[in-house]
């Protein structure tokens, strides 16, 4: 547990020959988040930060809204070998009055939606969630500071030096990059980041800049959403779906943010030259 | 529905200043996969090719092994309004006698596992589960193969080149690309390839060769493994519980195959000068 990176013997092939060396890889355990002692998911992650992840997955999921809404995150004792823990079961008790989530496959589409499972399904799935719509955030950020932010995170990114195999997260509040996460999983290295803010108690995150390594997807915009954050900016492209709900949200999503230029999705109004 | 790139105007900004112009993006939407008319999960995944995915994804759960273990894949009716097919929802029926596959969200994990949730137990499940071990496949391949399968594969992302938003995964056998399939999710593309293969009634891929455009993660080594596949190459990094499959399923693992260059994590004995 606990382990970031794994050091590993692994042999390179070039045309100069073939030799052994010993290299880093990016370490991978599963995860079992439960609620009041109820599985509610598993997913792979690279260990570290738990406890900010499973804040982080419940502020996205819409169980809770602030640090107080749950009681106590504790590793499970007992659920390895020999009773030993493992460290990759984390119990949420969520405080009095704040209830549980569904556990269902179907939890986050069609519970309330119009069409079933479909976009227009998961945007509105997500518009019900929200206690924190960005809508109203009138925030301005301008291309330059924009430009500086992927080499920015990049500098923080230990770990993706070592391994090259995790994904990045970043949040920027007027200009300061406050927290970098990374992880096998590019939503964990989210919800690290996001869990750390509610653990901060600055949720709702007015002004800020989510800044993530890669594609924009539709989850990674919802976490942003449900967090209140205006500006979600990827390095490179986004899915339709993730610029449908970045619009319904009113917020603003920029892709392929490389080198001193960007494509402005939506909510274009918030980029400006002079903030 | 069937839309793999949605058009869409983006406000690009460069030095030079703002311009508008249509984008494409690649399409994002949710699948809900059912077995027998029971959720058994939900996708994000680019829409087409969804049978293929189906049937991939029951290999890569162990629900199947052949194309004969399902009777029939059909998208349900009535899931839109007005009762319209979304082509979101497809139902998978088992053939008579094909046990249906558990639902719970630790149904990876820790129903045969000595550990719980750890990285052991996710190793167990797979080894519990497969029915194709690569272990004893002795095909071999050459670095110059191998190092030509990035290129192959990236000429035929025909979607990627639109939008830059897709994974893709492709099979290589004796050195042919057999498929390519694009997904904004990488172990839907994999899943779409291997579900190709089922129906095509080429499961166990033996002398295969599973290419896939990002990193190696436990997943997707375990997709490969339930499907009999000996050697998975990525273009960029594994994770450690990936090469930790690999290497207990007896596969050869391949990462960084850029260039004329590669990692060997695993089971390097297949990579052999002279095929």
């Amino acid at each position: 547990m606990g382990r970031v990176t794994v050091r590993r013997a692994v042999e390179r092939v070039s045309p100069s020959g073939r030799r052994r060396r010993v290299d880093s890889l990016a370490a991978e355990e599963p995860l079992e988040l439960r609620v009041n002692g109820k599985a509610l998911a598993v997913t792979m992650r690279t260990p570290g930060h738990d406890v900010e992840l499973a804040h982080g997955f419940l502020l996205s999921e819409g169980v809770i809204g602030a640090s107080e809404d749950i009681s106590i995150a504790r590793f499970c004792e007992g659920t390895g070998p020999d009773g030993m823990n493992t460290y990759n079961v984390l119990d949420i008790a969520l405080a009095e009055g704040v209830p549980p989530p569904d556990t269902g496959v179907e939890r986050n589409f069609y519970t309330t939606s119009s069409c079933g499972v479909c976009g227009k399904g998961a945007l509105d799935a997500v518009k019900l969630k929200t206690r924190y719509s960005p809508a109203l955030d009138e925030v301005k950020v301008t291309p330059e500071a924009l430009t500086g932010f992927p080499d920015a995170l990049r500098e923080r990114q230990k770990v993706f030096e070592s391994t090259g195999g995790l994904h990045a997260a970043g949040l920027f509040v007027d200009g300061e990059l406050l927290v970098v996460r990374e992880d096998v999983g590019r939503h964990n290295a989210v919800d690290k980041v996001l869990g750390w803010a509610v653990l901060q108690n600055l949720v709702p995150l007015r002004g800020a800049v989510l800044m993530v390594s890669g594609r924009a997807s539709f989850e990674l915009v919802q976490k942003a959403a449900m967090s209140g954050i205006p500006v979600l900016a990827a390095v490179s492209a986004p899915s339709s779906l993730a610029v449908e709900l970045a619009e319904e949200q009113g917020m603003t999503l920029v892709g392929f943010l490389r080198g001193d230029s960007m494509n402005i999705y939506t909510g274009g109004e918030r980029v400006v030259e002079t903030a």
